[in-house]
This record gives C-alpha cells, structure tokens and sequence, in this order.
C-alpha cells in the first residue's frame, strides 16, 4: 500500500490546487481536476491523503430498497475499512439527487483518522458533517436516503470521479476551489515543486499588491525578479 | 383547511430534511426532496408550513409584458392571500432567467405571518430578503422582473416544484439541506417518529465521535445499542 | 472612450441589479443579466465600471499548450492595458472547466485601478482574490490552466458572456444578485431613475414590515401612498 | 369556442414555420416555437389545429402508481374530449424518462378526427404512432408508463409546453423543423402575409437557384426584384 | 451462466419496449428502461440477448494515450470474449465525447454471433457498422477516438448505463423506441405475459382505428372487450 | 490563401471522420471533432472545405431587431464573401433557439460553389436547405429568425464552434457522424495516410466479416496481416 512521505504531506498542506494543476499539466495531465465538486464549507481545513475508493451504480428494486436485505453492506464497510490518514473517494455517477453519505458515516471516518470524503453526488446532514470536522466534498447537499438512487457495489477498485479517473493509492488534495489527484509516483516532485511555487507567487503576490507590474514577474520570470526573490527569501527567511 | 397540530410543528422544527426523507421512503416516497433548490442563507431558520401554491407559465407578449395590464394581478394577489403560517410554494419550471419574486412580495409574506417561500426558479433582492428574515428557497438569486420569463396564472393549484409534485395542504419543510414535502395525513406520524430518529441520532453522533464502531449502531441497531440509548436518554432526561 | 459621470457613478453604487433590470426591461431590454454568473463572496463591494473585453476560444494543440509559445501574450496584456476604473469581462463560452484568470492577474488588475472582473467561465485561487479586495465575478471555481481549454485571441471586440452581448464602453454593475449591462448611451438617465426607485423602495420596505398591504404600494403606487413617500423623505431627508 | 376559417387553414397548410414565426417576431412576438420538440418522422404530413391542453405535475406514490385508482381518469379523458381538428398539447415539464401517451391513445385521437398531439416530454409505441398517421411531436422516444414520472392534474387550463405559453384555443402548426404557437385572434392575417410571403420565398428560391445575388432579393427586397416576382407571378400562375 | 429458453426469446422479438417497461412497472421495477440511448437507425433489427458489461472510467495521461502500451487490451478482449447471444452493454458514463467502439470491433461482435452492442456514450462509423447488420445503441454518433475520453478497465462486473443497473446476465431488449434491461429470473413470466399483451393490444389497435371509444377498452378492459378479443383471436388463429 | 490540392481534397473525399480523428490524435490533437453538431441529413454528400468563419453574439435591442437597421449587414455579406470551395462555419455559441441561417442564404452558397454550411446553433428551413443540395450541419432544426438570439459581429476571426476552434484557413472536413476541423499546414500528410488506412480498414472488415479474429489485425497490426493486405490490395487493385 502507497504510503505518503511526511514531508510531502506537510508540502501539500502548504500549497494550492491551482498551483497543483499547473505542475500537473507540465508533465502532461490535463484532466486531473474534479468538474462541479465544492467544498461543504469555504474555510473547511484543507485535505490531503491516499485515494480509497467506493463505487456506487444506479439503484434497482431487486437489489436494494426498503425490502431488501443488501447482505454485503458495502457502504458501513466502507467507513470501517478506509484507512486511516486516507480520502474516501466516491463514484457517484455526478448524480446527487439522493445522498451518497451522511453525518453518521462520515463522523465515523473522522473518529477512525481518515482525512476526508468525496463524491461527485451529494451529502447529506450538512450541519452534522461541519459538526466532524472532516474536510468534505460533494455537488451539492441533498437529502433522500441513498438507496433510492445509488447501488453501492465495490471497494477500491478504480473509479470516475467528478469526470477525473481516480485509482486506489492515487494522492487525492482539496482546498476551497476544490480536489486535484496526483498520481502517487510523481507526488513527491510534484508537491516540492509547488512548495517553491508558491513561495514565488507569495512574493509575486506582494509585489503586484504594491504596483510592480506582470512583464518579468508573471507568468514568465526574468532575471530582475529572479534576484529580487532571492532577496525577499532571504529578508523572509523562507 | 388543513391546520398543522402544535406539537407537530414543534416536532418538525426539530429534525432534518435527512431524517425526513428516511422515513417517507420507508412509507415508499421516493420522490419528496426537492432538487435544485437550496436556502438562500445556509444557517436561515427551518422551515415548517402548509403548501399554497402559484403557477407560473412562460411569459407571451399578449399576456403580459411593459404595456399590457395584468388585471387580475395574481402575484400580488398571492403575497396578500397565503394564509399565516403557510409557505407559499411557486411552480417556476426550474428557470431561474427571471426572478419568481423579491424582497417587498417577501416582506408582505412575513408581515402577514407567513412560515416561508420556495421557487424551483429564481429570487431577486437577497440582501432585502435576508433582512425580512423569512425562510427563503430558490435555485439561485436573479435580477430581472418576473415578466421577462414568467405569466402566473393561478393560485393552489397542484404543482411541481423541484420536480416533486406539490398539492395545496401539503406540508412544507426546509432546512440547511433543502425542502421537503410531507403528505398531510401523515405528518403527524411522520413528526413523531423522525423526533425519536432525531434523539437515537444524536446519541449515535456522541458515540461515534468517541470512537464507537457502526456495527450495531448504524444504520441497523442491535439490542446493546438500544439498551446504551435507553441509558443515555435517561441521564441526559431525553 | 466612454467616461463615467462620478455623479452616475455614485447613483450607481446605491441601487440593486433588480432595479436595474427594471429600468432596462421599461426601456425594452430584457437580457442584460448575465445568467449563471455569481459573485465568489456574497457581501464584496459593489461594482461599477465600464466594460473591457477579452474572448477566448477553445484551446487547440498548435495554438497554445505547454511547447508553443504564445507571442501575442494576450491575457496579461489584458491586465496591463484594461483601463483604471473600467471592468475586465471575459467571454469564456460558459466552459469553467479551466480558470478564465487567477489572483496574480487579479492582484495587477486591483493595482492599476480597475473595478472588477466577470467571467461566465471558471476563477482559481479563491482565497488570493479575495485578499486582492477586487470584485470578481465567474461560474464558479475552478483550478486548471486556462491553456487547457482557453486560448485567447483578441481585446476589446463586442463579446457574449454569460448569454448577454457587451460591448465595450458598455457599463457594467454587479452586486449580491449578479451583474447587469447597461448601455452607455442611457446609464445616466437610468442610474437617476433607479437612484429614485430605490428611495421609494426604503420607504416601501419599512412601510411593508410594518403591515402595510401591497395594495396601492406595489408594484402599482396610488395617491395615497405617492403622499406618505413625500412625507417620510422629508422626514428622513432623501 | 375559437374556430379556424378554412380559408386560413388551408393557407397555413401551404406554409413553413419559420415564415410563421418571422411573421410572429414582425408583431413582437419572440417566444412561440416549442424548444428541444421534434415531428416524430421527419415527412409526416404538416399539423394545424387548436389547441386544447393537458397538465402533468411529478407523480406522487400516494397519488398515483400500480395500487391507486385513478378515478378521475384524466388522461383517457383527454383522448375522448380533445375536439375534432384540435391538437392535444400536455405539459410534461420536459421530463421524457417516461411517457406522455402511447400508440392507442393516439389511434382515439386520430380516429377522431383530432389534427395531432404535441409534448414536450416522451412518446412511446413509436411504430404504432407512425401507423396511426397523426402528426406527432415530442421531445424523444421514451418507453416507460407515465404514472411513474407524470400524473395528469387538469384539462385545457393555459399551460408551457417546450418553453412556450399555450392557450387552450391557439392556433398550433407543426412542420417538419418543429411546432409553433400563433394566439388565435392574429391567425387570419399572420396565413394570409406568410402564404403571400411564400410564394415570394419560391420565386427568391428559383432566382437563388439560378446564381442571382442576394442583395435587392433577400431579405431586403428592392424594385427590381418586386417587378421580376410580378411578372413570375403571372408566368406560374400564382 | 444464464440461458435464455428459446421461446422467450422468440415472445420477445414480438414484443415492444413500453409493453416491457409496463409489465416491470407492474412488478415494482421503475428504472429499466436506458434513457438517452437510441437506435443508430429507426428500423434496424429488434435486439434481444443477455447482457455482457464492460467498464470505461475518464482517460489519464499515465493510463493510456498514444505513448502509453495498454497491455491489458480490454477493449479487443470485450469483443472476443462476449459470448455469442450476448449483448456488449458499455458503462461509458454517459460521456459521447469520443467512441465507445466503431465498425471493426461491431463487426467482430456480429462475426462472433453476439446480439448487439448498446452504450450510453457515443458510436463512431455509423455507416460500417450498419453495413454490419448489428442492432446498436448509442447516445449519438461521435468521431474520436476512445483512449481521449475513456479507459476501459474491467469486464462483466455490475455497471449502470443509460441510468439503469446492469447486472451480467440481464436480459437486454432494444427495439426502436429504446432499450430496456429485464432481470433473468423474470424473464420467462414477463415475456410471455407481454406476448398476451401485444396480442391484445393488436387487436385494441384494429378496434380503436375502427372507430371504437376507449373505455372498457384501454387502459382498462371490461367484459365486453374480454369477449371481443376472444373472437377476434379465434378469427384470426392467434 | 490557403488552397486544397486536388489530390488532398480527392483523398479527403475517399476517407471518414473516425479514421480523421485518429490520425489527429496520433499528432497530440485531442478536439478536433465539433460536438453535438450533426448533419441535417444521414446520407447528405461528404463536405470538403477551407473555413471561412462568421461570429454571432447574443442579440440586444439596441443594436438589432425588427426596428434596428443593421447597416453591416454581415449575414448576407458572409453569404456573398465566402469562396467558392469553402464552408462557412458559424459560431452561435452552441444556442439553437434561433436560427443561424436558411435556405435562401443556403441556397446563395451553393450557387456560389461553396463547399457547405456548419453551425453549433440551428437551422431553419430543413426542406429547402435539402433540396439546395449543399451539405449542411447543425444542433438541430429550429424555425425562430436569427436576430431574437443572435447579432451577427464580424467575418473570418477565429472561433469556437462545437466546442473546437476554427481558424478561417482550416480545413474542415464532414460525413454522416459529424465534423472535424484539420490544420491547413498538416492536412496533405493526414489525407495520405487517412487515404492508406482507409484502405487497410476496408481489408480488415473484410477479413473481419469472414470470422478473422481481432488479434493481429485491428488495432494492432502484425506481420500476417500486412502480408495479407499486400496481397489483398493486388487482387483488388488498390
């Protein structure tokens, strides 16, 4: 199983999923962004950690209801068995007109240490899930009772997500625009290459704040800013 | 007239949409949350009244507009005639190009005593409405004038509203997830039951945030979680 | 170029986008609200100025990406060149699956005096737009790159954004609801008129918390009510 | 009851539905073709009839379903009142997950001599329908029974249908790019311009045809071309 | 592995898709019909087959594209591996962006003696796969190739398609109107009480042509109608 | 301006737009094929052109409708301008409420020799743009006159359509599946080898049709198979 680096984690806790994006689609990945997934609540802390996934199909009257006994009970396993310091990603089919979790299950995830929860669907109990404490995101809040839309079939087997292929292990991070996934093999290069992005664009951010105008400093870096970084790392002692 | 029993309403202001839907669907509901329609404050009072309903159809350029007179004047006639303690439910076929109403019409509503206002359509004004501090749904705030989009064309009639039917007596409930629609006759049942899910819930979320696995906790309750509710009820008088 | 009176301009700072859509509905208009374009903070300042446009089509491989170069340089020639006091509008077909712009552009737009940005795409870096204190509008946000599906092609050419022409010169407002274009040839007249309209409707909102029925106060206004209007401007001195 | 002079059916059996609606937009009106509904074949024979109408709202497990008696029995109803030369128009919300009406419903209305059947929702039994040799226009094919998405609620009150007002009285023309609403006091002018409109656009199209340019022809029509569709008038006979 | 008796699969390719949908209703199923899934063409040969699943999830740059070896080759492995009688259905999750298969690959299906190929996505050379003979189901035509959108990532597990759960083993029917999904251990009993159906409804379609009212007829037969349509089945030898 | 070889345009004539879009990808383009656009009829000629563009925005009562003069005049000067040899694609942002030309403005650009029309908004006029021959693509029929949704701005810019762009000087490419846009400076290499491996793909459904298996043969091609196809190509002459 994927483990991530300390300080990797700590990297990424530092930096931002636009910054993420970017790094990612220098290296080529253009479709690594989750389309019309918010975050419950804006200031909610951000989230990393590995990808476990659940996979939910449409629901049907012989497989699931109220008079259905559904043995396997794929969605309680879920909570117990994501591990901790993991995201519970869930493919929801972008349909959230019946929840794909709630205040229970997902209080459960934060008691066992897992960092977060995802779906493309929708959540339900949004004053129970801020409650948690866990990082969570959904395409809006709904209210019915999963069954009637969703079929929970499989666990950690690899997904769509949010119009994003997520795979088991993959390094999944979310912030107030929303979730990025990073690919576990390049993670490490990635998160410390944004690390020192971001610190760049601390620095940009100030001077553009105090007049200094884009040409050599954004996007394109010439010498002149590239010195004047140095210096204002220096001063900041970053 | 359907009249809403004291203790039911008392009930309702208690529970979630979430619950409310669990327990309708185990009547066989499927289809009472309305989608797509969402506080227009996250944190806004509940929501509890009886449904009466206005009709929007598109607007025509015969039927309405600048220069023709609309003499029956059904919207104001809406905000003067829904009676106290109901919410007035506005059927606007999901188009929010147009606003459904806005903070004077919604302001009459709260003077008179009304418990609320949902439109699958648009609002317009929400600072004022806000600051009638009437519960209000929507599918999102829009500026322009109603009849650019919108002809009402009567009053409690049976509508859709967030692609679930509504009929004029229903019982209307929204809180931060949404709004949902309760069959009269069997709101009171549906009241109390959803308060004891509402007390079991909140024991379950104390015990889950203290590590308590679901098994036999949620969702399925064994005997030793019933008899560790029986005990928690009692010391904290529920 | 168009310059705005400060008179109008300040007219303008006081009313709502519903009173604005009114007074252009009166005159004829009835799509000059841009549609799914929302603000990224509930309660940013207004914001008022005229309009500079920018449009993007789809991004294709020869055109732009990580290998080709960009010569032209369009989007932070945007940023330095649209004029203080004026509003960056953004034709990004409605596709927010990439960013229309981030905080650094926007940091430099706020430098140089401009007053607000709209995109009927995507924004990223919610939380450094936010710190730069400048108006922002968008379909929500989003993290990718613009080159991922935008490549911009030219400055200040007439422009759909959010289902709405602008044309630059033209004037543009935004508040809670959203944003609004109004013509320039009539933002004077107009901003007059909705100056007045809004008075009344201070008047008519305190009248209406009051108790006051809708009837004679609005949408239609009577003798009767023209007489409290000019009795309680004197009172409050409006 | 309104009734269609046979002189202007005949004329509007003659013409297209975009003289028809160029015609309407002439008098002000912008919104009179049915959006996203098309003939079920693309040659079925044109439609002209007044309306008379159906509503559907969501369905309701208590309300309508297998085990609830519909005494009302709304929608053979329709089957049997809707008058002889009119067209059964029904408000289906745009929703074809399931059915408006299927082969021998409309087999009654043919057999009846009613001129056709339009909805903005689904039709089943499309082999049956085409057999039935009625004009038939919806928004798809869709083969589930309504009452698990639709229940019928009223006849021939004003409804929308595929964005647009209907009346019960209309005139509803239906060809093969799609279906138009014309209120029913204008009909005797709005098919005698558009038949003489016609036999211009044939003339425009032979001249078109044989290589003259558009200017003084299309859509501005100068002397020349007047003198020229005279004298072909006179040569065809028209 | 199921086995469909050859006399169910001979009522069914005389039944229609609204008479299955109907009698699923009947038995509680409510969602088994594919929505947005339609015939290549109108006329092609009914469908009939059980059902054999394969799974696409977005593309990703690391997981396939044209520098990257797919060593598993799904996609040609689905086609080889369908067995003969089965129908190919595609989770392509409703994404026709690019092609869930073209001409070659149908052909192998068709070669193999499979009974058709249904997606939720989209189909590329319409043209040679109706040279093929194949019954296909799709969301609409569409060029690109699949690797751009779609990356296949295991066969015969539960998938949804079209909205709709598909088990392997299902039985799938597909006639002009669309495509529905019957469990196999109904399917005996459903396709011959539809077989009774169509029979009867054979002979409501001659009546109601005739001239002959709908009640007691249909929806809801009566005596009499019993009583004719055992005549006319004598009459007519069925 | 560019100019299409003889022998490009033959070989493009010869090819489909599936094996286009492969050989598009193979050179990293991954959105060449305009989406949800579709032609007017299945089996309409194929359509060979160099683009010459025309942008519409959203219309405003200002600046076009029933009582605006538009001076331009850019509709009917796009209809006169474009070269013969060219298809004049529109970019209508997708919005096919009205329609972005007819069968008069067709019918010029037939007599004028040019190669066909593609708009991702609708056409009007299906009959008669039929019988003007010209290949025409679009959303689909709609019957509204352009200026209630569209104003016409400005010719030959580059613009999106369908979701691509299109430069004027593209070319673009149409079959019974939909459009594809080709870079000028690429499309003789592309036409070659598209023309070669259309030829390897009528081999290949040959064999495939006879039972061949995939493997070897299609995607991936092995020795045996060229060595077939090579004689194949002798007997047949190819």
């Amino acid at each position: 199983m994927n483990e991530l680096k300390p300080e990797t984690r700590e990297a990424l806790l530092q930096v931002q999923s636009s910054t993420l994006t970017g790094a990612l689609y220098r290296r080529g990945f253009r479709n690594m962004f989750l389309q019309d997934v918010s975050p419950l609540k804006f200031d909610q802390p951000k989230m990393v950690g590995l990808a476990f996934t659940m996979r939910f199909i449409p629901s049907r009257e012989d497989k699931n209801g109220p008079g259905v006994k559904d043995l396997a009970r794929i969605q309680p396993k879920a909570m117990e068995e994501c591990p901790p310091g993991h995201v519970l990603v869930v493919d929801s089919r972008g349909d959230a007109r019946a929840a794909s979790a709630g205040d229970l299950y997902i209080g459960r995830l934060k008691a066992r240490g897992c960092a977060g929860i995802v779906t493309d669907g929708g959540l339900r109990d949004s004053e129970g899930i801020l409650r948690t404490g866990l990082p969570a995101y959904s395409k809006r809040p709904t209210s019915p009772p999963s069954p009637i839309v969703h079929h929970p079939v499989d666990l950690n087997l690899p997904i769509g997500c949010g119009g994003v292929a997520v795979w088991p292990g993959d390094v999944i991070f979310g912030d107030c625009d929303g979730v990025v996934v990073i690919p576990f093999d390049i993670v490490d290069e990635v998160a410390a290459e944004c690390l020192a992005t971001t610190i760049y664009d601390e620095f940009a951010e100030e001077e553009v704040a105090k007049g200094r105008p884009l040409a050599g400093l954004f996007p394109v870096v010439n010498d002149q800013a590239k010195a004047d970084f140095e210096i204002w790392k220096k001063k900041h002692g970053r």
